[in-house]
């Protein structure tokens, strides 16, 4: 059972209005971190993926160690010009217009079955920009895990008939 | 024994005359990857840390999963603006200007042995400027876990005393 009350509520962040999930407050309560982690990665185990896909930043979290548990290849999406190395790039919309992010060409073998990774699903536009990245690899099934899901914000809608695995709605 | 060239040189990145050394290579592959976190996790028991602090992005490859291993405290420095409770800040210089790194107040607790991860060592910059916020903390012990160090850019000068373990040195 996961204790949501160990996420910190920052009001007002990044801007006035904005009702901000902090989970640095786990990452600093070992027992609470590492029993999310074991979650996540009976959770992942049962998709059977091959290659986990995670989101900078903060999916940086968790994604590289799920990876490492379940002995299969990480792959990195970065925000845009981080990526030294040839990419596919995808833009998202933001409140007030659109950011980037990006893949590198050789992250990841084709055909393969593809777990996107990231912390909180809110509005869904990064995740489907990852997909739509992840696609280029002509990935034989595409899911989701999050942590968290914000589902007021009905991110779901934005990623179609894709299954999507979270630990904890809100 | 770490295969050094499983790890991309690109040419030119991020900007002329610069050579990067591009570790998404190794994430990819998962013998390797965990070859190289095994190797981590050894130099770090041999630390005893307390807490593991990581600093974005590309530590974070390495620590979250770090302090998973070691079932302590992780505590992430970040750029300035991504943390959403009260921080502390630093800056440290770039080629041109100067850029800021933050951690929460509440990232770990005081008078705790500190190991700062990151990905690579090159002009220690970024590793020294999380050395000064971690100072806020009052730590019993600073030292550094380096997956590479470039040794033509010095950095270490910048480190002072504090004992520094890096598995690849070029």
């Amino acid at each position: 059972m996961i204790d949501v009350n160990k996420v910190r509520i920052v009001e007002d962040f990044p801007e006035k209005g904005i009702k901000f999930y902090d989970i640095t407050t786990i990452l600093n309560d070992p027992e609470t971190f590492d029993g999310i982690f074991q979650t996540l990665v009976a959770a992942a185990r049962q998709l059977n993926p091959e290659v986990i896909v995670g989101l900078e930043a903060r999916g940086f979290y968790f994604a590289p160690a799920l990876a490492l548990e379940l002995k299969i290849p990480f792959a990195p999406i970065r925000k845009k010009g981080k990526l030294p190395y040839k990419t596919y790039s995808e833009s998202y919309a933001l409140e007030y217009g659109t950011a980037q992010i990006e893949i590198h060409q050789d992250a990841m073998p084709f055909g393969k079955r593809v777990l996107i990774l990231d912390d909180i699903l809110a509005t869904g536009g990064t995740a489907s920009a990852a997909a739509r990245l992840v696609e280029n690899f002509k990935p034989i099934s595409v899911n989701y895990l999050f942590f968290m899901e914000l589902t007021s914000l009905a991110g779901r809608k934005k990623l179609g008939n894709a299954p999507i695995r979270t630990l904890v709605s809100i």
